[in-house]
């Protein structure tokens, strides 16, 4: 089977590195094609580990040096393994809705606080950047392979869908402080673009909520933002133990 | 005057773009030695204004194709400002420590995320990534330019400065959950390495803290962490207003 640069519009993608390829097969075996590794691939522990379970899981090795030099250029891994880009269904429950995010290392970083914090379910409203981009696999450290994450043309389309969800904006022209606001569950921690954030319309349709902070920056990083408020949302599941 | 790709030894760094340009101008014109523009430099309201402010300032402006084939030759910048790399000493009050950071994009974001919420020293621990490097500067968006950075060859060094001062060290090892534990001020909020994260020997050292999170990750991408934790030991200066 050919083996292309990766682009938005293949059914495939790649986590490229023993740590991500670990976690595909970990979390996801039954998206995993293919697993290449090269003429310079040195047999060590970890790389064992990613062969046998390979074997017993029935997934095709391939040394390839080929596949690195179209997918990993630089140079600077071993081992690559191929996936099916499969849609899924958000479930029912805390959500996090990314609204037209546009750099990929972003929705990665975004995608490993949700799963550290326990949110598993991640709306995206297109435009948007691609969630198996290797770029937001990568950023995530594999922790898309534990995510569902599911499309929407438009957000009433999610609202649509989830209209039992409490839906809380953040916004800078917001008036509800995060440490004060209720935390109602199920909840949709929603957040916008790097650049433009939430159009004023959200306001409208969600409890908009600021993140309060000096005059001295203009925002917040999206992926540090969102952090926060994961963390506030959800810290009394992960202290209360 | 000679002008180079930037270099951890030179004495002088760049802030590319406008945006940087301008919080430069606003927040230390003193470091500010030159500003280059080129022959495609539209000029627009953002661009006089900062010709102005060099004017009024007494910062020489250089129309100057080469400094941008050198300092940003991918062409999407079209305004360059020459600051001096000024070492600058923390004041007493509370602090962030980075303890070796490699990461110029992390240190940016956080630099960023502590300005934001009010906390304008911040040490770092040497091997260290460079505060001064145009990336750190990027990615903090400008925030390089209010706050204090001193670099020290050990964390006993900061200590013997700042003795005042309850230190929290965020490790994975650490049994005091981040909302649980005593906010005592001055703090040093003590952050490590992006892959190794704080030798064990700052349990010693310091009250260690622990942000909780699930085990489908292995830690929280270090930016988020600093910022998670920033949020919580300033929250209440931001919002009891």
């Amino acid at each position: 089977m050919k083996i292309q640069k990766y682009k938005h519009d293949l059914d495939v993608s790649y986590a490229l590195g023993a740590t991500l390829t670990y976690e595909l097969l970990k979390c996801a075996p039954e998206l995993a094609t293919r697993v290449f590794i090269n003429s310079q691939t040195k047999r060590d522990g970890g790389i064992e580990k990613i062969l046998e379970d390979c074997e017993v899981k029935g997934i095709p090795v391939e040394v390839s040096d080929k596949a690195f030099n179209i997918l990993s250029p630089k140079g600077n891994c071993f081992v690559i393994a191929e996936f099916e880009k499969a849609e899924t269904r958000l479930k029912k429950g805390d959500h996090i809705v990314l609204v037209n995010p546009s750099d990929a290392g972003n929705m990665g970083t975004i995608l490993r606080t949700a799963t550290g914090f326990g949110l598993l379910d991640v709306a995206v409203i297109r435009p948007a950047v691609d969630a198996y981009d290797p770029r937001t696999v990568r950023a995530s450290l594999g922790a898309s392979f534990h995510t569902r994450i599911e499309y929407f043309d438009s957000i009433e389309d999610y609202v649509a869908r989830f209209p039992e969800n409490r839906r809380y904006a953040f916004m800078l022209t917001a008036s509800s402080p995060l440490p004060e606001v209720g935390k109602t569950r199920p909840f949709s921690l929603i957040f916008g673009n790097e650049a433009t954030g939430l159009p004023e319309s959200y306001a409208e349709l969600c409890e908009s909520v600021i993140i309060n902070h000096s005059n001295d920056i203009d925002s917040l990083n999206l992926p540090t933002a969102a952090g926060i408020a994961i963390y506030e949302f959800t810290k009394d599941r992960w202290n209360d133990r």
